[in-house]
C-alpha cells in the first residue's frame, strides 16, 4: 500500500470512529484540577472530607477528572483560600465562608451567625430554601460558585481559666474569639483577640489570654486546652452549626463538562455526609476522654446567654442597616428560622428531650 | 483507491485508535437499570428522591448510565420492593429496610427501632461507626447491598380520636401502625391494626380504627386526618428517625464498572441530603398549616411515654435473645447511643433549647 493511499485510508477510518467513540471522551476528557483547604490536615475531620470528595471524583471518572486536595498553608495560607479561587490561581477550595466577613459581612450566613439555624435547619435551608441560590447570588460578586461541602455541628464555647458565674465575669475577659462573635461580646465588656490556633495553648497557659474559642471535642482535645483553661462552655452560641464550603471559580466551573459538575455536585454531597457524620461519630467519645483529663463541663450562665442573644440581635440588626446584601440573606434566614424552630420543638427536641432524660436515669 | 486497501487502511487506523480511547467507553458502557420504590408518587419527599439519584447518576455519566425510577406500585408492589431486588428481577429498590421486619426483625436497623437514634445520630453510626457494614454483612443473606438515601427525620405520633390523658386511655385502642411499635404497645393494652395508607380517613372517619400514625406534617396533610382525628401526638418514639435505603442486587452491583460504583454511591449521598432537607423544610409550614385546620397538638402524656420505653426495652431485648443476627446489631447500637445522648445533651440540645425559648419570647 502506497503511503498516500494508507493516510487516505486513516482519515476515513478515524472520521468512522469519530462518530461512534469520541462522544464519550469528549464529555470526559482528562482534566487535573487542585483544591486548596483553609484546614491544616490535623483538622482531619475537616481536611479529611477534602480527600474524600477527590477520592469520590476521581473513582466516578475513571481517574480522568482528577482533583489534589492541599492542606493548609501547603500551597496557600488558610485564610486566602477564597482569594486564590477568586483570582483563578487555584481552581477551587475548602474553606469556612465566614472566613472572609472581613471583606463582606454576608460572607458569614455561609458558615454561621450568633443564634442562627441548627444544623439540619441551615441544610434545608441552603438545599431546599433557597439558601444557596441567594449565596451565590452573592459570591458572584467574588467570581466564586459555592456548595455546602460539610458541617462540624454545633459547637463548644470554648476553654476559659476560670469560672464565668455571671454576666459580670465578662467585664475585661481576653477571649480568643472572632468575627460576629467578637463584635457581639465586646458591647458586654469582652476584648476579643485574634490569635492563631497553634499559638492558643501557650497564650492562655502564660494568662495573655483568659479564654479560646475552637471547634468541639474531637478537635479541642487534640490542642490539650484543658490542662492550661480546664472550664469547659456551651454552646458556642455563634456556631450553632459551621457549615463549611467548596469555593469553585466561576469561569473555571462553567468551563467543566456538564457531566464533570454534576460529578463535583454529588462528590460534594459524599463530603457532606462524611463531614457531619465524621464529627457525630468522633466527639462523643473525646467528650468521654476529656472529662477523665480533668476537664469541667459548664454551660454559659442564663444571664450571659441572654445579654449576648441581645447584643447579637443589635449587632445583626446595625449591619443589615449597613448593607444591602447582608440584609437580603438575614431576613430570609430569620423567616426561615421562625417556623423551624416551632417544628423542631415538637417532635425532634422532645425525642431528644425524652431519650437525653431517660438514659440518664436507666442507661 | 482500492477497496481491500481501503479495509487495510481502515483497519490499521481502528487499531490505532482501539489504543487511545476505548479505556474510557469499557469503563463507562450503556447501561440501563430500574429501580423500584415502596413509594407512591404522593410521597413526593421519598419518592422524589429517588428521581434525584436517577437524575444524578444519568448527568454524571453523560447519560451512559439510566436509571429509571418506578414508584409503588408500577412495576412491583410497595412491600415486594426488596424481594424484586433479592431475586434480580429489578436491579435496586428505594425502600424502608424495617418493612422486612416480618422476614428477620434485623432489618428493623436500617430505619429505625423504638427509642434509637435520632437522625444525626442514625447517619453518624451508619456512616462512620461501623453500622452499615453490619446491616451490609446482615443483608447479604438476602442477596442485597444497601446504602442510606435518605431520612423522614423524626416522625410524628399520630391522630387519635380521642384524647390520650394518660396510660389507661390506650387499653382497647385500635390503632393503625405496625413492626416493633406494635408489639411495644401490645402488652399496654393497644390493639395494632394494618391498615394500607389509603383506608386509614375512611377508618377513623368511621370508626373502625380509633388512630393512626403516618409520617409527619408534610406528608400527614396531604390524607386530611386532621378532619376524622384531629388530636396529633408527638413524638413517635418508634421513628425517633426514619432511614431510607437503595437495596441493590449483589450480582448485578458487582458487574457495574468501579466508576459507576461510585457514581451511584455519591448519588445516593445526593439522595440522602436532599430528602432530609427536603423534610426539614416542607415540615414546618405543614405544621403551620395544620394549625389552621383545627389539628389539637399534644405531646404523649408522661406516663405513656415510659409505659412505652420500659415495654420497648424489654420487646428488644427478648428479640436478641431469640435472633443472633438482631443481638449483634442491637449491642452494636445501644454501645453507640450511650455517648451519643451525652455529648448531644451538651452543646446540640443546650443551643435548641436556649433557642426555642429566646424565639417563643422574642420571636
Amino acid at each position: 500500500m502506497k503511503r498516500r493511499q494508507f493516510l487516505q485510508g486513516a482519515g476515513l477510518a478515524t472520521a468512522a470512529t469519530a462518530v461512534a467513540v469520541p462522544a464519550i471522551a469528549q464529555s470526559m476528557p482528562e482534566i487535573k484540577w487542585r483544591l486548596t483547604s483553609s484546614f491544616p490536615r490535623n483538622l482531619d475531620a475537616l481536611f479529611g472530607a477534602a480527600e474524600v470528595f477527590a477520592k469520590a471524583v476521581a473513582e466516578a471518572t475513571d481517574n480522568r477528572f482528577q482533583i489534589t486536595a492541599f492542606a493548609a498553608p501547603e500551597i496557600v495560607p488558610a485564610l486566602q483560600a477564597a482569594d486564590a479561587v477568586s483570582a483563578g490561581n487555584v481552581e477551587m477550595c475548602q474553606t469556612a465562608s465566614y472566613y472572609y466577613f472581613g471583606k463582606d459581612p454576608t460572607f458569614a450566613f455561609g458558615t454561621a451567625v450568633p443564634f442562627g439555624l441548627n444544623t439540619r435547619m441551615q441544610a434545608a435551608w441552603m438545599f431546599q430554601g433557597g439558601g444557596i441560590d441567594l449565596m451565590n447570588n452573592f459570591y458572584k460578586k467574588f467570581n466564586i460558585y459555592g456548595i455546602p461541602c460539610g458541617n462540624t455541628g454545633a459547637q463548644m464555647g470554648g476553654w476559659f481559666r476560670k469560672e464565668i458565674k455571671s454576666l459580670a465575669d465578662l467585664k475585661g475577659l481576653k477571649f480568643r474569639i472572632g468575627g460576629f462573635a467578637g463584635k457581639v461580646l465586646e458591647p458586654l465588656g469582652v476584648v476579643p483577640t485574634q490569635i492563631a490556633g497553634g499559638e492558643i495553648y501557650q497564650a492562655l497557659e502564660r494568662g495573655t489570654i483568659d479564654a479560646a474559642e475552637w471547634v468541639g471535642p474531637y478537635d479541642d482535645e487534640k490542642l490539650g486546652l484543658y490542662k492550661v483553661a480546664p472550664n469547659y462552655y456551651y454552646p458556642g452560641w455563634w456556631e450553632g452549626s459551621a457549615m463549611i464550603h467548596h469555593f469553585i471559580n466561576i469561569p473555571k466551573w462553567e468551563s467543566l463538562p456538564k457531566a464533570y459538575q454534576q460529578v463535583i455536585r454529588s462528590a460534594t454531597d459524599t463530603s457532606y455526609n462524611w463531614m457531619i457524620s465524621r464529627y457525630d461519630a468522633l466527639n462523643p467519645p473525646a467528650l468521654q476522654s476529656l472529662r477523665g483529663k480533668g476537664m469541667q463541663l459548664h454551660p454559659f450562665p442564663q444571664d450571659v446567654m441572654d445579654a449576648c442573644y441581645k447584643s447579637a440581635n443589635t449587632v445583626l440588626a446595625q449591619t443589615a442597616a449597613a448593607n444591602a446584601d447582608f440584609k437580603k440573606v438575614y431576613d430570609a434566614m430569620v423567616a426561615f428560622r421562625g417556623p423551624e424552630y416551632v417544628w423542631w420543638s415538637v417532635a425532634e427536641y422532645n425525642y431528644d428531650s425524652f431519650m437525653i432524660r431517660a438514659l440518664r436515669q436507666r442507661g
